[in-house]
């Protein structure tokens, strides 16, 4: 299974008066994980939506094992574990730079289009992103 | 089980490019209508950390059922389902002004002491919430 | 000049680890009591966009007098400064509940067309808001 | 005048129902280049806090040129415009990969002692500042 690591450094905008990571920023990062997922596949989350394809996030599931603090370098480790035409798997870890383990998590998507309907990606992009992630995988 | 109704108007903010309420927007929904919860018990979560006891979000689930978007007059509806010494757990939902689900889940909670360390509520503290829930569930 | 009042209870997702809101939530504020404005008028500004024009922001300013802290209720007062076919131009004021002020600001905004060049109102919907205006001014 | 530029890529969250990023993203922008700035310059704001320094916003001015869009690269540019014991003033400049202007502003800060009372910089970390600046603009 493909994996993607992400560096992502706290801003300041992001700790609460707990003087810690607010736990909503997590999702923010998950997705950002995600879109750079896509982007090393080179089939970024912008031509997706050019194509009228809008992966919606239909599921979230987070656990916070340590908090994170201002300034932490932090590393988001992507993990695409299923990739169907109407359906999409993600699941996440946040570690820091000693790779001890800060938050984890998983998304589930479903492909709409543009009206905000169900859809499925057409046999030739479905193709196409496998055959990016096959040759990313490789290399 | 006690619930509690807050009410929400969905800012421009909270959109993003989809057009929709952006996912991570719900965490905030959800800890919005757990304050709210706890004021309308009469034991604000800022009564709490004056006391020294930080609730710390270890666990967050959500489902997306419905797009919200701009201007939307939402409730969030918060239940408190476990309340212990070292443990709260609380479930949402989020509902439209024609009561259609939009979003649901749930969080739990541990309390930590001023120092991030796992703590637990005084027999004193733990019974004057309680106290307050059950006067408050009788009205 | 006209001016509507905006409540607002700081969430504890918008402070920040110096325990404070976080600069950054005060033009979401702003935003929402120019928001809560068009909607007491009666065009909201949902309205706006379904005719085709979209309202840009293309300059802030804000001064911050005070620290708010979480669970504050404020008060934000907005006022319509200028009101052309290209251009709106608002100020704000935030205040506590015991009106001592803790921010102010002002936002400049054009109109723009759904793809982002820049337009003017139509003779009849300016004069529909100007009429609301008075109507609701009148009050 | 010392400048330091900072990456900043468009995170889907960052935008709203326009399509466009949300205006009040810049200022956490212009945060994240005052941050990285300090950074680099090897006084990292996490060190001020350390010391007892707490500088706050007290003003912001931000004028949007153009729209930025998501997974766009920009950069910050970061400027230290004043610098006293008891005050601090930068300038930002947001532009794209092809340099074309996006935002510009500006902030004013103060330093405040740990209870949000008006303070000034010691002779010493005032000094240390400054040398650390002036060894960094040599390089």
């Amino acid at each position: 299974m493909m994996e993607h690591r992400t560096q992502i450094r706290v801003r300041y905008a992001e700790t609460d008066a707990q003087g810690i990571v607010h736990h909503a920023v997590y999702p923010v990062w998950f997705e950002e994980g995600r879109s750079d997922f896509l982007r090393k596949v080179d089939v970024a989350y912008s031509q997706w939506e050019q194509q009228g394809y809008f992966v919606v996030v239909v599921d979230l599931a987070s656990r916070f094992a340590k908090p994170a603090y201002y300034e932490n370098n932090l590393t988001v480790v992507t993990c695409l574990k299923r990739f169907r035409k109407r359906l999409m798997e993600f699941s996440y870890r946040v570690v820091d730079d000693t790779d001890t383990l800060i938050a984890h998590g998983s998304t589930r998507h479903l492909i709409m289009d543009s009206e905000g309907n169900p859809s499925a990606l057409s046999d030739s992009f479905y193709q196409l992103v496998q055959q990016k992630m096959s040759a990313s995988a490789e290399q």
